[in-house]
């Protein structure tokens, strides 16, 4: 199946996406393994729109860097629950196939173009990426990258730029969050989950309800106040506690929840939808085609919201650095990001370390909820025979591996971040 | 025509409503004129429902305080544009009338309840009062009295207690107003307009858009950084000066414009609906059931806010005061502005003192836009014949009057505070 044919969403590009299919074309060749001449470096590749079985590693022509960009020596990436609906085609206006997945990565400053003050060769550095993130080498402008604290490793680095930015706006910047407030957030394990817990435990008297799989509680109980099982009645269970409910809802799940959560809001209080994850089933069919259709039914009176006195908000950090150019503000964050992990207030939590070659059995783990904070692709990992045996099978399963996927009693309830 | 004929959105009353209605009725008497042991009082009576001749001044039994409530002489009170919604019934869920208008007020302690800690007689206070400001005496909950600061005038006092507190709250609480943002505000010349101006130019580098009838401009010209005229097209002269839009917009109309407030954004911006004056056509037909009709094509769609990085509040200070019980967040925020006051930092702005024999000539002003800053009731002013000669003609029009109001030509634009 061709990649046009998945990506049916494609057929009507905006400009903005236009432009970036333009950048990403650019560093793309078909022909993966060119000319002597040309340098060659590893990534991870997405082939079309669908499973696992979509995915490979393969060489291709490394980048180099433009006017403006860093060229990065990367050493680590970080997996988000965003790149499986990536690899689904589930987003808004899906770039065309073959891509370089992923948008974070950690690494060294092997080259700069010109016009790239504040670097230097050698510099580490943490960095967003408009995809391409899962390779070798990668080049982006320098508005995304940052220079790294020097007590932090690679991994987490790779672990830190989306989650911990997104959850530090989120409860600072939108939300407004201050001392005695509380703040309920779903996938309390995951990695926004864990950013969320730590960013709370920096300000005085924060309550934090969270929902996670009944497996995980043991390992995280301690970040959070109070833990649920995510497929337990998060309203009924947080109102047991808190009757008049909660200060912030952040959701990551979507469709029938932004009522839940708007309910659950106390007064002055807001409610962020960052993401759904509710979404991955498995086909192709694009997220946002579906969610319309959901969000006809949960579109939001402002008259209610006058009443109640409540606040509503979406947040994609994505669409901030990539489409808004926000570049500036974000930077400001990071900044505050790195003062707190200087000072000790917060960790990147990492799940596990991934190979390139492993893409697979990783994005299986998050699928199926299995990790605890950050899933990392460690660039100079070799992959590990020992422990891939069952999520071997699952990779190679492909289209089998789609239908599980698609059972609705599987629907996905992890964050992503875009 | 009975109240009960008007107020058709009463017959389904909240429980909350009820009892409203139930702690208003305790205060009322039908038989204002009653038994001669009888303490007496002037108070505004509301008759019922509709234009300016269902209001007058006339004497009715004065109130005694309960448990918990401090009784007032009040000096000056505050006339709202939410009053003229109240006058014709425009409100969801009115209350039954005959009623005493107004919400806040300024005077002196005469008498306490049991268990009123904090306030001795012949104290200085602003008050929040649930209905039945605009008479000599109110008794209101303690929790809603405040001691005001020994350089503030009666007339500061009422002018400064729903604008102030709901403005600060707006910026400060709701959208978090920082360095070197922009705020538009619409009737930047009225009460709440010219309590966000001050709020704003308190913070470093703010940049206020304001719209206001023309012939106001050379008045309040210093107050805000842009203004624009009340019927010019705020959006494209707002994009001409800054074409990435503002962070707050402050909106007290409604309908098409949350449309447009939304498109005005910049990412991260917040839009606030924190009432209507759209409403106000001298009909009685419930604002809410009208404004629903027109909210219908203005939901909002979570999705949206999502992809721009949006957010959308509401905001209405009785219903936070009275219906939700948020009286501990808002006394924070009175000693967080009675300290600016102190500060010299703001001033409430005073448009004219009013004797409450002429109210109706006040509501006119009011209605007409005339003001600049705040209107106030000063319960000890003799009514002055020289300058009511054209508002008593249209105070005793009555019918006429209210067609002239409900002319759609003459929609009002102005801000009430709920």
């Amino acid at each position: 199946m061709k990649p046009t044919d998945m990506a049916k969403e494609g057929t009507e590009l905006t400009e903005e996406t236009e432009h970036m299919i333009e950048k990403n074309g650019a560093k793309e060749t078909e022909n993966v393994l060119s000319a002597g001449d040309t340098k060659e470096m590893r990534a991870v590749i997405l082939s079309g729109f669908g499973g696992l079985n979509k995915l490979r590693v393969t060489k291709k022509a490394m980048p180099e860097p433009q006017e403006g960009e860093v060229k990065i020596r990367v050493k680590a990436c970080g997996l988000n629950f965003l790149d499986l609906m990536v690899r689904q085609g589930n987003i808004d206006n899906p770039p065309k196939t073959p891509l370089v997945p992923g948008f974070e990565c950690s690494g060294i400053v092997e080259a700069m173009g010109e016009n790239t003050k504040g670097f230097e060769i050698g510099d580490r550095v943490m960095a967003f990426v408009n995809y391409n993130a899962w390779a070798e080498v990668v080049c982006t402008p320098l508005d995304y990258v940052y220079n790294m604290p020097d007590d932090m490793t690679f991994p987490e680095a790779a672990a830190f730029s989306m989650n911990f930015v997104a959850a530090y706006m989120m409860l600072f910047e939108v939300a407004n969050l201050r001392e005695g407030m509380s703040v309920l957030v779903h996938s309390a394990g995951g990695g926004v989950g864990q950013a969320v817990a730590q960013l709370c435990s920096t300000i005085p008297s924060v309550t934090v309800f969270g929902t996670a799989s009944s497996f995980k509680h043991e390992a995280i109980k301690d970040s959070v106040t109070h833990l649920f099982d995510r497929n337990a009645d998060y309203v009924q269970e947080v109102k047991k506690i808190s009757p008049e409910g909660v200060d912030i809802v952040l959701d990551c799940l979507s469709g029938e929840n932004t009522g839940k959560g708007l309910g659950l809001l106390r007064p002055l209080g807001t409610y962020i939808l960052y993401g759904s994850s509710s979404m991955v089933t498995g086909e192709t069919k694009s997220f946002f085609s579906l969610a319309k259709s959901w969000w006809q039914v949960e579109k939001v009176n402002p008259i209610k919201l006058y009443e109640e006195n409540k606040v509503i908000a979406g947040f994609s950090l994505l669409n901030l650095l990539f489409k808004q150019g926000r570049c500036g503000q974000v930077k400001t964050v990071v900044e505050k990001l790195f003062s707190l992990y200087n000072q000790k207030k917060i960790k990147p939590v990492v799940d596990s370390l991934w190979a390139l070659e492993e893409v697979k059995e990783a994005m299986q783990r998050i699928h199926d909820r299995g990790n605890i904070g950050k899933l990392i692709l460690d660039v100079e990992k070799s992959p590990t025979p020992l422990m891939a045996s069952d999520s071997t099978e699952t990779s190679e399963a492909g289209e089998e591996e789609e239908e599980h996927e698609g059972d609705s009693d599987n629907k996905e309830r992890m964050p992503f971040i875009q």
